[in-house]
């Protein structure tokens, strides 16, 4: 059974990661890809793997539309056909690139690693509410599979202990209601509602003395990891309608990288500061956790170690769950279609 | 067959390693372990995998005797059950850390990895020597097998060309009579006696000009590699009794980190010059060449790389023998253990 | 089937390497073997890995032709046979260390992994003209399979790419012709001439403004990765004779060092420039595209990763095939030797 889940939209990378007529080189799902931008404005991807001799396609030159290969100089189209030979003989016509269908949406590109004739964009997750301009949109790498970076997003009562120094949010959570739902669309919600708490640190100048407030974290999960968080803060007993700050609205898409690092897509307010105190949150406190988590699984299914389950764990397993079901449906498919031929 | 003897005792520390009232990770026989330092004077000895997402329990804090974890705040005490849960649940019953026997004795924890009914106390061997005020006792890590770092120890013959710079024995091994012997309590010893031979280099000062002395050195063996050095020199002709220096006796005590590595647990005088000495001899001298072996095994089995065995060999591979029953004989009652439940 | 043709002749070092009575510690084919430089002028070629305990020999003395183990003292000669042991006992007759047939040949030493039975000196390749005293021999190490390195040496085409900052071959080999010859002696060719062609840069000011000439790049290689190339330069239409500069030849030799790293045997000018043009086309240009085909392999094999073939390839495919048959052989004649015996 494959690691991954095929038939579902990625995100690649953020619009602005690949230049304008250039190309970006990144590992996804344990493969080398290359993100084209061409001349129309679309993009193509491609296996940044020459067929004739392996090499890096990416460190090529992209002329035309067309990806000439930086050691022989044999040149691709944004199909994967080879379309140029500097040589005096046609272009050998079975050296083709492989490629995958990628939509330009949300400021990100999309790329569908499965069967392209079900590459529907109507399926990508709604994230319109990345598109502002004044927030930053940004990537790391976490040295961590990616079903443990869901564990960390979709299970926030990590916050009252990793996350006290950067966001002190006061011993809230441990007094708030957590409710799991799948909605309509498939997405899976984790909700921490809190009514009457003390507020978080950051929020003090905003408010009296004394005051309390209604606080929200709700977390939606699409398969396989693009998360959206929903931050809420209103002042207690007006039914969450004096906001203390405007909504709040995040992403936290996950791509895996390899079966042991992943690419985290996120963003912040576009200001020094915020982009400080997310790298504090992200890489000095989630990211020495789930690498050691890592770390100590090594080579071992998640399942075969045995975890011990929480009540707050709900969300992250019916996550888990619902990928396991994912891959299981299209190790069946496949075996189906096997047997088909063969039959 | 395991790499490893099981129902042994191992030192996992020197007592001074861990904080008082604080924790000590360490791998140890290739696994994560947390040495924790309780209220009542005594240790405990959890693994270091928390059971719930197997982040390090040591990377938390340890409050009256619970040790709790730094991800999501579970509590555990020292028999590795779970009795705090932060969040309203009770504590997962099912959510149990690994713990093993430890013992504190002759300034070190002894653990003892193999069936805890069986870790009898008596049976760590006997370095009541080592408690000493004017003697340091210090660790390092040897990137070797521990069986190879006890064929150096168990082999001094090598002093003659790999400690010719540092202690200096002046070729006095080669005139010497080795006698490898086994006593009533399973020790192996390895004893080299040098009679009116040429001082060593350090010892001059104290001896007149062509004076002769009577030189031994005795290296006693406990499973798995629990080592014991005594050294002696006396003039001359004075049948042992007119000791040039106090007798001396140390510890070489090999733990196996994993199975290229194994911790060192080593003494010297608590001055920076025994220091230094002790760190020529171990890290320059002895390891690169240990190093050199593992890595000229890699992952071949020692005996299937067949060595060539020598005469001076004798007690280093009747310590390797005695290891392969051990193996041998816990493989053999975990097979009759299987069977019998089978039965 | 063995990665390696084993009864071949492969250069492990140039001359110079080995110090004049002392050692040479190199990895060749997966192993490490050490050459001593003997007092009757010749070499030998042993393990260098002490049958005792595994350490290298070469880190040991070379005494009167005697190679002294650094551990314990064994002493073996250049035939491998333990000849000294310091410790009252005999010398262990089962302590052998291998070796293998080494030639000092055309300044360079060259060994035998195969049967010593057929190691006849008369089938080391011809290179008797790199011994020439302005000439510089060097070598580096690549990071990848050498048959990967050959495809780059056998397919110049790639300089009109990789090469164009430092060759600056002004795109002459565009309008080659080229022809692939395998002559009596086995050797295969890979020729390509250009006739009255824009010259490279580096002639030019050898030339008058817009002079054409006559160029050939002849490269020859035999099995393993022993190659010479040949560069000439002509005025055009004097049918060859009217040279530019002298005829060039150099060697490019090729000798794995693992299975994905190989040593480039190469010379150039004895001057600060050559040296740095050379180590600005191997090191800069060609090893990075090398490094990356191999990284992009990783373990597959070559041929299992479908590569596409170009009519450019013709010479390197027909080294590869050459290579397959050989490893053919080698392992048939291993099978019937196995059935002869048991039968
Ligand atoms: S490797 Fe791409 S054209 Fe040869
Ligand atoms: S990982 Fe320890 S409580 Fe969650
Ligand atoms: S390792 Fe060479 S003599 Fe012992």
């Amino acid at each position: 059974m494959s690691d991954y889940v095929r038939n579902l939209w990625y995100l690649g990378a953020w619009d602005h990661e690949v230049p304008e007529g250039g190309m970006l080189s990144r590992t996804l799902l344990d493969e080398k890809w290359l993100i084209a931008s061409l001349s129309d404005g679309t993009y193509a991807m491609l296996a940044d793997r020459c067929p004739h001799r392996f090499v890096p396609l990416s460190k090529g030159r992209l002329e035309q539309d067309v990806i000439h290969c930086p050691y022989h100089g044999l040149g691709f189209d944004r199909t994967g056909a080879c379309v140029h030979n500097p040589f005096p003989a046609p272009p050998p016509a079975h050296a083709r690139a492989r490629t995958m269908p990628v939509v330009h949406r949300h400021r990100g590109l999309w790329f569908w690693p499965g069967d392209p004739d079900q590459a529907d964009p109507a399926s990508i997750p709604d994230f319109a509410f990345v598109d502002r301009a004044d927030m930053q949109r940004s990537r790391l790498v976490i040295q961590g599979h990616y079903e443990l970076v869901t564990d960390n997003l979709m299970d926030l009562t990590h916050a009252e202990f990793l996350h006290v120094a950067s966001f002190g949010v006061n011993g809230s959570i441990f007094s708030g209601r957590q409710s799991v739902v799948t909605d309509e669309s498939g997405a899976i919600w984790n909700n921490w509602d809190m009514e009457a708490v003390t507020p978080p640190m950051w929020a003090a100048p905003m408010l009296g003395e004394g005051d309390r407030v209604d606080q929200w974290l709700h977390m939606r999960w699409h398969a396989p990891a693009a998360m959206a968080l929903a931050v809420g803060l209103a002042r207690a007993g007006t039914g969450r309608k004096d906001m203390v700050v405007p909504p709040m609205l995040n992403p936290h898409i996950i791509t895996p990288e390899t079966r042991t690092s992943s690419h985290y897509f996120y963003d912040h307010e576009a200001t020094p500061e915020a982009e400080a105190l997310a790298r504090q949150v992200f890489v000095e406190e989630d990211e020495p956790m789930i690498e050691a988590a890592q770390q100590a699984l090594g080579e071992q299914d998640f399942w075969a170690a045995r975890p011990a389950i929480l009540e707050t764990d709900a969300a992250a397993i019916r996550a888990r769950r619902r990928l396991m079901q994912l891959r299981r449906a299209e190790a069946g498919a496949e075996e189906k279609a096997i047997l088909a031929e063969a039959g």
